[in-house]
């Protein structure tokens, strides 16, 4: 075998969709640090380059590039595309970090610490504008209609999630809603356009966006999971986050679902009083664990990934769409 | 006279642009209540429903109406761009109070006061991909690009701004950048895509985007001006915030031109150090008073004023042609 082939044998997914895609990410990589350039405010990318060479994963970016290849493109809109979608991601980032008043994201600490609150939004704001020129760019009216709405969903999502954040009565139902404005939008869109910019027929746009969505909940979810358990380290944010920020995650939701009385006070104590003190969430994962909700949080986000899996089949048989699907079983093999 | 020409002969220009229009912006008001609605998060219209209802002038969307009557528009479409100016600036406005910290808008307390700063930045945010939507829906991709140069243009000059306050070696020119990013920016594509949706040749969406570039700057140096002024209770700010705020506008900029060392002295103290007392804003006036440069504040936008006129001549007369014209003297006229 060639050494690149032997290579790839112990590579995992998501290392081998860097791989197949290095040329158009590195296209991508390029156009992003020329566009988060500003002549008249250097603090632009003073902001930016510290979370853009922070060394995200690029998931998204990936996803967009791999999902036009996969529908057979052959021309250059798909990386503008995927720099879009990279850029929505990150001021999305900058405006959480302040809206959660974050102090570390990547292992890092957030520009809102480093420089201001007032620097992350309006450098957020720049770069959701310069993701809007670069899609202007493609021409491609369809694939212009997908993100705006996405970005409507992620803006809608991320409100609703202010309210939701310390209500006991947010259900499952609500959280899917919350984590698809966070998370699946986004993933969703990022697919979809690949498809779209490649003219692709519209069962395969839809099973791009079905992909992307049902991925993008996994992943969240996964997310969720890690934030009450031992892998957290390796996202550079601390365990135990959303609960001190008071968040109702699905961990919380399945185990507030079956607390007795006692319980029930807890909860209320710590979530939605938000009196905690040192102990309490060693306490807490302590009830998640008796009741079997990291478990059954785990199985949900298996059951997504499926999902995920799934909606692939209307997509012609190919190396990238076997990466894909293993990707889907990646994402949750983080918890698994 | 029919009664309508005898009201209108007693009518600023303001007010004839409303009554002319009036018609296409009750279109305009109907689609931006339907469209800052959200079935999921309630806080958005809570907010919303606070900055749009409390009674801006709407002078952006009226100006988009306009130009693309004048250039002879008989769609519906001009209705969307409207709405989608009328939606960035509401954004914009909602993460300025983020970054300003201010406490009042419109005569009104801020929403960031109301609710808090993560709503704020949140609904800013919707409102941003609201207003992206509307964009697409005219399907006109020339309409977009305008709209995303400006939307970048106006973040761009935010975050510049951040970095002059405080800074006595700000001069006129960076300040014209800062005024054309937070204010002309999109005057000028408000102009221009009236145009440009009416399908008009080059020379006349040109002479839109000029006039509105011109007209911005002059109503935004008018603003600045009587922030130190005596007509601020027309504007619900309070006089003096720019100063409190060690903001470098333009009355500040030509006073520390023509400072001596001890007002020097004075300028450093109170804007680059941020010592204020009580008296400091009635001596920083009677030091711009002294040195003319709030008349020669004056006399700058009024050449503005005037570039705006000059800048309407390649379009055909017409009634609304004239009511523009009187409307870039109106907006000076605030302070003559």
């Amino acid at each position: 075998m060639p050494p690149q082939v032997i290579m790839r044998v112990f590579m995992g997914p998501f290392e081998k969709l860097q791989a197949v895609l290095a040329e158009d990410m590195e296209a991508v990589n390029t156009l992003i640090r020329t566009r988060m350039a500003s002549k008249h405010a250097p603090r632009i990318p003073e902001v930016t380059a510290h979370l853009v060479e922070a060394g995200g994963k690029r998931l998204r970016p990936l996803l967009t590039l791999a999902s036009a290849r996969l529908c057979g493109y052959h021309g250059e809109h798909h990386v503008l595309l995927a720099a879009t979608v990279e850029f929505i991601h990150t001021a999305t980032l900058l405006h959480d970090d302040v809206v959660d008043e974050s102090a570390q994201r990547r292992g890092r600490p957030t520009a809102n610490l480093l420089w201001d609150n007032k620097s992350s939004v309006l450098v957020g704001d720049y770069l959701f504008s310069r993701s809007f020129q670069l899609m202007v760019e493609t021409g491609n009216m369809q694939a212009l209609g997908i993100l705006a709405n996405a970005s409507a969903v992620i803006a809608e999502g991320e409100v609703l999630q202010l309210s939701t954040a310390q209500d006991l009565a947010t259900d499952e139902e609500i959280y899917l809603q919350v984590v698809r404005g966070k998370t699946a939008a986004l993933f969703a869109a990022a697919c979809e356009v690949g498809g779209v910019i490649a003219n692709a027929p519209e069962a395969e746009t839809k099973a791009l966006r079905d992909f992307g969505d049902a991925l993008g909940i996994a992943f969240q979810i996964v997310d969720d999971l890690l934030d009450y358990g031992g892998a957290s380290a390796s996202l550079g944010k601390n365990t135990g986050d959303d609960f001190r920020e008071r968040k109702l995650t699905l961990p919380v939701i399945l185990a507030v679902a079956k607390a007795d009385a006692q319980e029930r006070r807890f909860w209320e104590r710590t979530i939605e009083k938000g009196q905690q003190s040192e102990e309490d969430l060693a306490h807490a994962i302590a009830l998640m664990t008796s009741h079997g909700t990291l478990e059954d949080t785990r199985n949900i986000a298996l059951d997504w990934a499926e999902k995920a899996r799934t909606a692939l089949e209307p997509l012609p048989q190919s190396p990238l769409k076997s990466i894909l699907k293993d990707l889907a079983g990646f994402v949750v093999s983080r918890v698994v």
